[in-house]
């Protein structure tokens, strides 16, 4: 097991390398770039989708899709007009920051203001790889669990945002959208949370300020 | 990488090894041993829990819980009285093989017939590790999007059934129940599909029926 270990350790130090030199290259353009992370299925894509639809006048947004197969996320990132490219991780869980560097080079980011990196869907993985991002934002649907942030603390710790979607479904549900946040805070004390509905646009206006704070402070 | 790939081979051999050994040992006891695989959220806790309260007349349980942290969904198992044991990966993505050995002395099976096993809730690295079982089942949501089985083929190719969960939701939801099944037997056509709701019931007796016939397989 040691032996397995240290090339794991060795694997982690070349990636958070990379992740240095990806973040110094946004940090040079002025671009808030943000990783996101969650269950399969939680929606990080639709949520995508209506942040650039809706932000987009006046706006630039680039946008990496991670996914172990398929493009159909790049596909519907396409018809936003933003630029999309697609990396597939075949077998792997993550994406990491060589994949991401490697991306970069294919992908239009002229007078972008936002990388929007959507990570494999994954509670787990994507945890331990930094890809350069300014912050992992962590993405949760209501009708998952409420005790997701406890069962994958690591994710949430890791998040310095969270984004609880589908919001219009709660009547249909027993979730508790406290228990669910109680449980975030008691992870990550100082994750910033977010409810939102991108089917009827309940508490979009909330994320979208704090999208316009975070490319100030990477513009400054 | 080239060393990496050959240890990540002989971690599997090992676990293979030891799969085996567990399905001995279920087969000598006449135990339909399956293991749940999902993302987190689909409802794998309560299609078991509500499973074995609909069929725990007359017929004896054991689960085992896989989750990163916690042992929330030992606690709502347990409520049903039938004997669980929970296993913390804590940095892993995947139940293995020697964890399911080694949990099988401390889990009461005295006369069990179905072991459950409910794998961290992950697309990707549960499909790589045989844990001995006689099937692997995947569950999707149907608040999930419909191409889970192309995005994440792996899983949709090594699980023999698949139950797509929370069929009471789909009048609030666009999801394309026909779709999702579409694509599943494009990567998978043989895999069995059951449409349920574990709230208001629906499809659950085909379910029930298909795990009297595992039941009656393994006890020949």
């Amino acid at each position: 097991m040691a032996r397995v270990l240290e090339i794991r350790k060795n694997v982690l130090a070349k990636n958070d390398e990379i992740a240095r030199e990806n973040r110094e290259f946004f940090r040079s353009r002025g671009l808030t770039a943000l990783n996101f992370v969650s269950s399969p299925g939680a929606g990080k894509t639709s949520l995508l989708v209506r942040t650039i639809n809706d932000m987009k006048t006046g706006v630039k947004f680039a946008v990496i899709e991670g996914d172990q197969q398929t493009d159909n996320d790049a596909k519907k990132i396409e018809q936003t007009g933003a630029p999309v490219i697609q990396i597939n991780t075949v077998s792997s869980c993550h994406l990491d920051a060589d994949m991401v560097k490697k991306s970069l080079g294919s992908l239009d980011m002229d007078g972008a203001k936002y990388l929007f990196i959507e990570n494999v869907g994954n509670l787990v993985c994507p945890a331990s790889y930094d890809l350069g991002e300014m912050m992992k934002v962590a993405v949760m649907s209501v009708t998952e669990g409420e005790d997701k942030p406890v069962k994958y603390p690591k994710m949430f710790r890791v998040s310095s945002a969270l984004v609880i979607t589908k919001t219009d479904l709660l009547p249909y549900l027993d979730f508790d959208v406290k228990m669910a946040v109680d449980y975030a805070l008691k992870v990550n004390p100082a994750i910033r949370v977010f409810k939102v509905s991108v089917k009827n646009g309940d508490g979009l206006a909330d994320w979208y300020k704090f999208l316009l704070t975070l490319s100030d402070a990477a513009g400054r």
